[in-house]
């Protein structure tokens, strides 16, 4: 059967947007990409700041409350409808509760066929990214880089650490039935 | 019955996403924001200048194909799906088929309760806002500002003309079941 | 003699940029655009949140350093120098120390034909149209509506309250020598 | 004698500005950073899409025309006022005339203590990155690749095609005097 949607789960700074873009470029197919950075965008700026909805500490911890998980759960069935009604889905995110995140998704999916993509990245090199795209809180990659990938299956890994954006694209578009 | 959907219809420069950040700040409740703007952000890169999916001319001009429409059609499922799913959602749209548009939304919605909404503009006055805002191809904004709006139905009307996108989106959550 | 740099002075959300770009447009030579933001964004993250660079409270004061201040008058004095090497100018600010500020800049221009712009807004209107921007630290505007104004000495001035950038834009451009 | 100005030269996609982040970040003095993007942004809308300002064919080609160099040369000029005033200076650039731009730079430099950067990233790595960042006209990279080097003498050179940009800066800050 046809791949119908593409998630993606990596630290902060591993190249997840990347990754990506050049997956759209390369797949013959059209694909819509949607994110939490994206998510994170459609809320209100009042809950980019908050207990309730999403918190950055300043040294780069994220925590996330009630009304962030309620509203992220709303937004995933929502993607994942569209991914049911025939349009390709290519989905980054931040598995923050590894397994677990990957089990919120799960249970949406029904009879999907998703592929599952990790994407690593060696704390220090992602912390050095972080500092090089100058918009993150510092401490944020190197924090994330291995807890996202906590018990999490998939069915194909790709390492930035050392490969390119494009490169990493092409080995999870051989994947895509 | 509470508001689940608020959908604004107006043309490019007439003022809809501030209004759509107004809304989110005097809404007491958290709502996610969503438009044609981040719909196109989705798509691949190199649909955004082609005859299949979005293409805008030297003067202002913007033609949708095939892909495009069949893409939006899944992506208007998925946000319907959003606001099914308990995400009080508002959307921002520019209707270019007029009507024609406002059916293709309702013939997704169902048992929804929608509150539907025209941000109108005079057409001298977003041509200005067009220049002012530096970022649109000009002519946009003339060309689209009266045909969006054919035939459309609405709950509320608010004219950005003359008055604030704070007062507006006073106007309209004043509405908001 | 022809004016050699238009500088415009006016509180956060009063509405200079737009200003500046439809100025921009509809001038007939080209002029460079600079300004407080650019120079902010030329500085060194680490100096966007210090006591020595600048500071934003979380009611929206701002607070600048002694090493913001040095890099700034180095800043303005290229700034300058780039109108005496023949490149038409605008630049807007906004002068947290009103009149002391408009002098900082009087000490460095010597014999240079400039046009003094003042850019006014009452400030719950720019209230608004902060959160309207949504990228902005609310209560920013309000605090600097009238102080950046104090005892500043203006060839024009215009208001946004109810007047439109382009308009605004061509009553400046009219006194444009 | 200590370094007041850092110049930066690599073609498009090649990680400039990712180093500049990092230098800035690891250098202990703060250092204002400008560059080619900065000048382009200052530019009136019109020209940068214009024979006498910016044209971007659709492979990638750049051309600059009378009006672009003339304002360049006065934007160059204030840059290496500002560095003359006092304030720590990194411009990233890219020498479309090679050894011809570097001349255009000395000629305004004086006395000025000068280190020359070379960026360098192999043309097929350097189009993978452009695909990744999305925001290119594809064939930029590959382009300028090599001929923005063309002649151009370095005081250090870093190659990110297997580099880090922190670790490229890192290089690079070793010999700021």
């Amino acid at each position: 059967m046809a791949t119908q949607m593409i998630i993606i789960n990596g630290g902060s700074s591993s190249g997840k947007s990347g990754i990506v873009r050049c997956l759209q470029a390369v797949l013959p197919d059209p694909w819509l990409a949607f994110g939490v950075d994206s998510f994170v965008d459609a809320m209100p700026a009042r809950m980019r700041a908050s207990t309730e909805g999403l918190e950055i500490t300043a040294d780069g911890g994220v925590s996330v409350g009630a009304d962030f998980m309620e509203l992220q759960t709303a937004w995933m069935r929502g993607v994942v409808a569209m991914a049911r009604a025939g349009a390709r889905v290519i989905v980054d995110d931040v598995f923050l509760g590894g397994a677990a995140t990957q089990q919120r998704w799960q249970k949406l999916l029904g009879e999907l066929d998703v592929l599952w993509v990790g994407v690593r990245c060696e704390g220090a090199v992602a912390a050095g990214r972080e500092i090089a795209r100058g918009d993150r809180v510092q401490g944020m990659a190197a924090s994330q880089a291995e807890m996202v990938h906590d018990g999490v299956i998939y069915d194909v890994e790709v390492d930035t650490t050392r490969t390119e954006s494009l490169a990493c694209a092409r080995t999870i578009a051989a994947q895509v039935g």
